[in-house]
């Protein structure tokens, strides 16, 4: 009685049955075109690859108020940042303070400045209002993938949606979450792989591995956008460029990336964002990539 | 690549001690460029990207004959094809069968039909003389990339040498590895990703990962060539585009890929290799994003 | 910039400074004693090795009764069982139902029959309320052992709470989940292994792996009781007895057993539960191996 | 062991057509009972579980002729000690050197001076003359578990085989490993469970993490002997002895052990082995355990 693989190659895990009765809404049908739809005026899915960009953690009002600004000139379609972030650790050192709602206040002062849309995380029941009025994406992170009284609250929303994948999650089950948040009305979902762990004796001296199959096989098996998100994966800003273009020619939908006005003194991670100068220098090593396979951004 | 910023980030597993005492032949040294050598007249470790393309397994004179044509034609720098194949276990069915001998006897007509250099590998300390004859490059599989007297003995011949990462080893037990082909006299020493393990929870719905984060990696601590065997890892012809084009963009140094006359009748894994004439057309694609990054192929 | 490593063996990953700063109500001081305390009038952290056993899933009046009733018997000290239960998928076949408060009052009449303390699983802040009126500990799940919202909020309660490592979490992240509890107020807290993931090339052909070296791991660590749930994680009832004895070999400081009145047709994982009998057989063998080892269960 | 359900549950990789196609030797069939064998005047697969002891590597003469001596008082039935010794990197400092020959001779004149039989690994294929002359059974370690040229060389002897399961192994392909053992003709083969790698951020904050559920798994789809080696796994003398007793509760056939007569100043990894008082304590408690689940030990 071994598990039944039908019309997919040996060793695959998601099978006919899964896409007809676990996820049906955020399968993609035989023959279905991926989807495309629009968030803040930005086009998802097509040809164009929007970039969102901008530092982990929103550290005061005028550090994202200049990212924001050095962003959009170097081409982003969306500004990213912290109020909420999710620690594995209940101290935080003033290095890991979090904003919270004066964060969300300072995000919307970067979009009332720029005209930037938004993107930032919710992790708990009691936020996702608060988020909502700020932010054009609620980002959902890694370890609340498979929290789905959370994804059920915010599928409720109907806002548009960014789903990361938790660095221990299956494909199958990435979309299994997914479709929690359509069967709650949401339609605009796009799906974003961070990394996933592997083995202690397999490492290529990173922190987490960017999963870039992950992105030809989830728009095989999904008709929802799906992007990457480099920075946090490598640990190690010296790889991102890399890791960015890869994920453009590996047909990535979107991209994320930390940016910082002072990476080394970043209050998070100041090994892994890039500067404004390293930024707009691989803005156009993107645009390079991308018209190469046919795609553009920037 | 930007600008270094200091020797080790936290969590790195490779320090500069290691650097000094396990692999120093292998290691790269500051300020040290990246080693550039020919073998069998194609240049390795700049510009150009060599592709290495061919058949899993030798499986008849023919059909290496006009693989070896076609992917000549196509633009590949190397044949590549099993004459001994690793099998987990020791019954072969007629599928699996090996041509041993007669299948290096092959390899040489079609070398000597196209001029094209060859790539076989070797698993058996008493056939690395027969091997050496007939092939350009040996290649150490992925089961055998901690084999230290194999090592040793391949090592001693000072030819050029492929060593396959194993798919559960860090970065750092390869670089052990090579520095073992190395210390023996080898200098043409290539280094080939071709997919880590992962957990059964984490999968993309592939057999193995392509670690694409150990290119920029393996390129900062080696000063050895890294390229990377997109076939085998995603066990599934359809996304092998994808992490060809992805691989070329993080700065692989060279491209190994299965192509097969009759891909779907293939003695070995049907659902990996590409056709002949998706292989041409993926060698447009990868001049094409090779340019994008300052590179060239085919 | 190598991360210290200060009087631990190489190669692990908790410091001194992580136990002073990152997880300080949990760690456990040189030279501490493990806590004991009592839940229920049962004593956890001393000899005796506690059980709790029961379904996967109350699925009706009827059979959580006699499940009760049978365990009871056998000797078990609490009735494991969930009313709400987490699926990787919005849908619910008949057979993974939930029957949420429905189930809740069951447990409470299975209490009140039987006077078994009960465990079942929170999985939303919506809640925890009425959870805690029935429930004697309140369970948290693997997938959301880094839900912080959630936590923080059962953490509030100061109820006993059972804490899931998630199957992708090392014991430094569960330990600092674990501080998430105790720092609301929660004391009683006590700690689950049920399972790690393991990469495909891995399988001893089971789910997940149960993680024995934890056990000792976590006693050297930290104060508080640390457990086991071999049913889950071999999800398949031939090896659950190998499982559970060699857990309390190792020093585990409670059971947690799938015991159902019809194993072959359970609504959820037929395969893993144990029968009533056989539960009474492994009572028995689990008492002689708690003996040999200075403790004593059932 | 409870009643056999039925053929496999899903998820299980093993099939009933691996069974007869790929390691029929090697597999169990309905109703066979384990397989019984003397080394040495040692039985195996029985109620007796054969314990071997001794250092990582023979460092000197007199420290392995007095472990011989130790280890035989304490119960031992065989004694083990690596004169060749397989590391990551080309260079041995001091610390890690092997005896390689005068290794061999060493544990000769222990075995002459004590009666107890050897094992030594075994990791050349031009070493194993010398090593069938005086080892008793023939190890082969964690990283040439898929050397098939080294297996088939080694079967060939018929001499008793112990070969270790790679860590980054699944039950699937050890047993095909054995396989490639006993096509050769060798019949008294026994499997030895050291340790798979998990992912960093699952680590308990272990090396390896022992698989205990591979002993019952293994023992289900074979006939052969399984036992497991806690101290590598560990590399962490306090948690050896939870280990070796959680061995022995979940089944297994034999144990080997790292005992030192100085543990502190081992020539290789000194936090892992255990002294001759600790060993001699910690068999007082297998003999107990073991009398706990109907087997007998030392």
């Amino acid at each position: 009685m071994m598990a039944k693989i039908e019309n997919k190659a040996p060793g695959k895990d998601i099978s006919d049955e899964d896409m007809e009765t676990k996820f049906p809404l955020v399968a993609r049908k035989p023959g279905q075109a991926r989807t495309q739809f629009d968030i803040a005026g930005v086009a998802f899915g097509g040809d164009h690859i929007p970039v969102m960009a901008g530092p982990n953690t929103v550290e005061n009002r005028d550090m994202i108020l200049r990212t924001a600004d050095a962003v959009q000139k170097a081409g982003a379609d969306f500004l990213r940042g912290g109020a909420y972030k999710p620690l594995s650790f209940p101290y935080r050192a003033e290095k890991y303070f979090e904003l919270r709602e004066e964060g969300l206040r300072y995000l919307q002062d970067a979009k009332d400045a720029t005209g930037l849309p938004v993107i930032t995380e919710c992790m708990d029941q009691n936020t996702i209002a608060g988020i909502a009025e700020v932010s054009d994406i609620i980002q959902i992170g890694t370890r609340n993938m498979q929290n789905y009284a959370l994804l059920t609250d915010i599928g409720r929303t109907k806002m548009p949606i960014m789903l990361k994948r938790h660095y221990g999650a299956s494909l199958r089950d990435w979309l299994g979450s997914a479709e929690y948040l359509m069967i709650e009305g949401a339609e605009r979902v796009i799906l974003c792989e961070r990394g996933v762990s592997v083995a202690h004796t397999h490492r290529s001296s990173s922190r987490f591995l960017l999963d870039l199959q992950v992105v030809p096989a989830a728009q095989e098996y999904s008709h929802l956008p799906v992007g990457t998100d480099p920075s946090h994966a490598t640990f190690w800003a010296p790889w991102v460029e890399s890791m960015t273009l890869a994920s453009i020619a590996a047909g990535a939908d979107f991209i994320m990336l930390e940016v910082h006005p002072d990476p080394r003194n970043a209050a998070v991670d100041p090994l892994q964002p890039i500067s404004f100068d390293e930024f707009g220098a691989l803005m156009a090593k993107m645009r390079s990539v991308a018209s190469a396979v046919g795609r553009k951004t920037g």
